[in-house]
């Protein structure tokens, strides 16, 4: 099936081999060990009070395994909802994030973890580099099926560059708030991913349309991916926010927008069907929405209340975009998105930016009194006023979009060239174009020695 | 298939985004955050000194986070086993879960967690929230395959409200130590399913038979659910005990208690079995009663010793009920028990308050020291006595009993109203009735081209 | 299927219970609560200003859940690859495990955590046993699908005994630093099994070739396996690690050596195939050496750049294993190994073993500081130098793999009698003989009524 145009006999071992090598060495000429991890200096003056529970370590690396699994299993199985791509989806899922998480070390450490010309690495830089392996992932999501594993990790050196660059231009320049990504994470990744899609346009995709589908199995398969993501999306919106507090309340007011988006999901899925039947690409995905739409504004006094509102809002647009806005996507503007990834992080993520610039303005010291200031850095400062950080959130939010969609744009004429060994029309959604993809089960294999209708007619005539 | 009397178009859209209405509303009127969440509390008169790794946050999280998995990946999974039940089984377990947590929040507050006026929520009103929503996905279990989403959520309505007053009643009139719940949780989810499950008996179940069976991978997924359970059971039963040595022994108590559950099960599988075979009902279910076994003496000095004899006990009561006990049950009593919850929920629960009330009327100053009042805490208001002790404690087993078997009748009447669209009897254990399915795999759909009995008789002729 | 010469009926039922029994016996004279889970002990002059976080619980139980995915998902679910042997592989994993860990506590107890004649045991002791589980679970891999649960558990007695002793040696004795076990668990594991199999040698297992192969949801069902050791490798070589620093650079170092394993696996899994395609047998097993190959030096400073190194060499040697050098195992030394074990916890297992021996014999005061002694334990009794101290860790791998391939040519024989129902050439890697295997989905039944070749030629002539 594999001629030699999409063979990634040495395409994928060459690529793979000069990124990691230079990986290697660029590791080797820049990264240190921070100040929690490193033995010189965490046991400086150590004496028999020091408190090893005060290293960094303990504070977050519960929620880091939790983001990793999201990574990792979240992502991973989600995909795997295509009846013949489950290899593909969970295994070119490993092979970019691996990479992408190195890469973003790299490129994050660059511009926000330099100290004295290298690069201070731990478990925070560990979070970071997972979090911006998962916009990745989320534009992975538009053009799964559709790609060979080659141009996915050309897609990913790109991404996670820009992806560092606009999250200094918003955390470092804009001083916004996004602890848990509803721009720099789900906007920029769904605008980054649907821009490549659109340039890599297939107009005869068609072709692969009988395989662009799911079967029983897969759905469940795809389910463990989509209860992961759920269960530990309140880590992942707290992974990077201070110890204490706000660490505590952004986990609970995921929590509670999830468990809300989960209830609106079901009733909207049910009620865009004719039958009234439950579809299952809305119960694994539109039930997420509500995650990523309190990524900015979890941290702050967002209140379980709020968080509710927003999780049934975004459970809401997401199920009625899957069934309205996707196919109109399709059919005038070209946008072929796989998993719909429109739906699950890039309306919601806007609607997360959106919900993030007027809690963040809505703001008050006597809300929050003296841990204001640990939720907005800049009142240390003396910087902070309400209304302007409710106005640099709606900025970063526009910002966001300029860059994801300028970046798409580059990235997918570089994935445009002939040169990656992508899979034609007719073979879309196919995991034996790069895997050894092994028989049935025996059950059906038995099956195999049925007659069909040929052997059935030769024998009749 | 799904013709107008069972269709959800309507019905399942209007109860959850009523119910999500009025749950918001509540949420708005009565939730507030507690101290450690709360900015303005938690910082009150913070100093350089003040230390974060205080806040409930950090000693609770990671039990909190296993215990989620437990309930969303552990019950959805485990009740997989049907071969054509998938989707409603990790997906009716999402929704109604995703609903009652919410729900038990308001409710668990009412009954003990206000503050003037007004119900404080953080990491441990989490937990507890999860904990009565495992109550609800127990009761699920007995009736899973022969309900609609709708009669699940409102017998989650009635399931949680009694949840709350009966554990209001053992927790802080009776004074009765369950921190792992074999009572309040698991007895009491048991019992209440049963009677529920027996209102709704059907005469006529037999023509859905040849669905209420497994198939080879989905008992592959239902391994998925029993293994999260059994490995995160010790977070379970340890999650909301006294910080320190109970949370730690706690766990420990139950890690030993399913291993040696684990072994009674495998030996008692084969036993029961004409050839020696091993039955995956058993070793899917059975292996977990050690866990429910030890959720009220867990915390206490059980011992190691102690937990594997129980444990050991709990295994062999379990497969001996699913061999012995389910079938006459269902013949005799009526009771249609689908995931065989009376011999996973409702012997160990028992098993585990009667262990509990013995442990606790053992209980001295002498091997307990000044941990004794960390366990239990009437010994700090000197009302302590071992004996009256394990009386309160027997006697909140028997209040349990009555409640749930009570509630479970009055709820199983209201089901029984013809207004939920459930599934006739023709069509239980049917995902097609509720949702979308897709077709079988690839492989199966090229062998539909393969000529019928029929088109081969035709052809013959 | 199974006739009374594999008969589980009453072996398994016997062994089960005489093992449990003995266990639980040596459990109630021997174990008692450690220091931090026994409520006298930690509460012993409790003040106000006692400090529960201090806790052992607190440090280390989050680790001990990862280990204990791994342990019964991870390792369970990595040899359902199998086409018909998924419930063995997750059900004898399971049995095994309960039982190994119970065995462990007390075989490592009684070698290294004997306080006056008793074991004290606590999450550390937990981690341990977990740990121990760990090996014979790999040697499990090398026999799997050609032994009976009776011969397993006969296995797991001896290697579980051993197993202690060897790390008796190495740790008390030898003094070495082994934190992931690089040469206690995988070396020890892995050569101990591939011994075993090579006494249980079968001509004639061609005659079960047909099912040692995988089809596409089995392996599937194995990336869930392989996706959950690889996330939590990095907790397993940190578990019982000194708290603080050492546990958090042991995390990120696996972490990283992981990340560049997957690229070179990735790379040369598509290089060694003709026609460029990728192996689901290197991805699942390849992708996670670079967690065993950074087992003993991941405490060290091997740097993020050292563990990229190593992981790079450890996945391309681990596929190269299973292209090249399985084979030949095979056919010229008679090593039938089920999972290669020998490419994914023998080899980079050594490469281990030597990484960490040349970075401990690199080891200064200049570069650790005052941290020296927290991972290099015997600095503080004076007796530390480098090169001896790069030399004893030599030893230790000389002396693992002595006793693991002595050991394993031993319990061979053992293994070898006709005893055991023993599954015959033609019955292996079949779970119909030790389970009760349901049919095919509904969607298979309806194609048996589908005329067969024989019926269709009946009806034409």
């Amino acid at each position: 099936m594999a001629d030699s145009s999409t063979s990634m006999r040495l395409r994928l071992p060459l690529l793979c081999i000069i990124l990691e090598v230079i990986l290697i060495i660029l590791f080797g000429a820049l990264v240190e060990y921070d100040h929690d991890t490193h033995p010189k200096e965490w046991n400086k003056n150590r004496t028999s009070s020091t408190n090893d529970y005060k290293n960094e370590f303990y504070y977050r690396y519960p929620s880091f395994q939790d983001v990793h699994v999201m990574i990792f299993v979240g992502f991973g199985f989600l995909m795997t909802f295509l009846q013949r791509y489950g290899f593909s989806s969970v295994g070119f899922n490993f092979l970019i994030a691996a990479f992408s998480l190195q890469w973003a070390t790299l490129m994050q450490g660059f511009f926000h973890g330099m100290h004295e010309g290298k690069i201070h690495v731990g478990v925070e830089s560990m979070i970071n580099a997972d979090f911006c392996t998962g916009a990745v992932l989320i534009s992975f999501g538009a053009v799964l099926g559709k790609t060979s594993p080659v141009q996915l990790l050309v897609m990913a050196i790109f991404e996670v560059t820009l992806f560092a660059v606009n999250e200094f231009i918003l955390l470092s320049i804009l001083g916004a708030n996004d602890a848990g990504g509803s721009m720099t994470i789900h906007t920029f990744g769904a605008y980054f991913g649907l821009m490549v899609t659109r340039v890599l346009y297939r107009p005869n995709l068609n072709k692969s349309q009988h395989r662009n589908s799911s079967v029983y199995h897969s759905d469940l398969f795809a389910m463990i991916g989509t209860i992961y993501l759920w269960m530990f999306w309140p880590s992942f919106n707290s992974a990077i926010t201070h110890h204490g507090d706000p660490q505590h309340r952004t986990a609970m007011n995921t929590y509670y927008s999830l468990a809300a988006c989960t209830l609106s999901t079901f009733a909207f899925s049910a009620l865009v069907n004719p039958e009234g039947k439950l579809d299952m690409v809305h119960i694994q995905n539109a039930a997420l929405a509500g995650g990523v739409a309190v990524g900015t504004a979890g941290e702050m006094m967002l209140t379980p209340f709020g968080s509710m509102i927003v999780g049934f809002l975004a459970g809401t647009i997401s199920v009625l975009g899957y069934k309205y806005l996707t196919p109109v996507l399709e059919s005038k503007l070209k946008i072929q998105d796989t998993c719909g990834i429109h739906n699950l992080h890039g309306m919601p993520g806007i609607l997360g930016a959106v919900v993030g610039a007027v809690t963040a303005a809505l703001a008050s010291p006597e809300v929050y009194g003296e841990g204001l200031q640990r939720v907005f850095g800049e009142v240390e400062t003396g910087q902070w006023k309400p209304e302007s950080k409710g106005g640099f959130q709606a900025i970063s939010l526009a910002v966001t979009l300029g860059m994801a969609l300028f970046g798409g744009l580059v990235t997918g004429f570089i994935l445009k060239l002939p040169i990656y060994g992508a899979p034609p029309d007719t073979h879309c959604f196919e995991d034996g174009l790069y895997w050894e993809v092994p028989g049935e089960e025996e059950g059906h294999n038995e099956l195999h020695e049925v007659a069909t209708p040929n052997e059935v007619e030769k024998l009749s005539s």
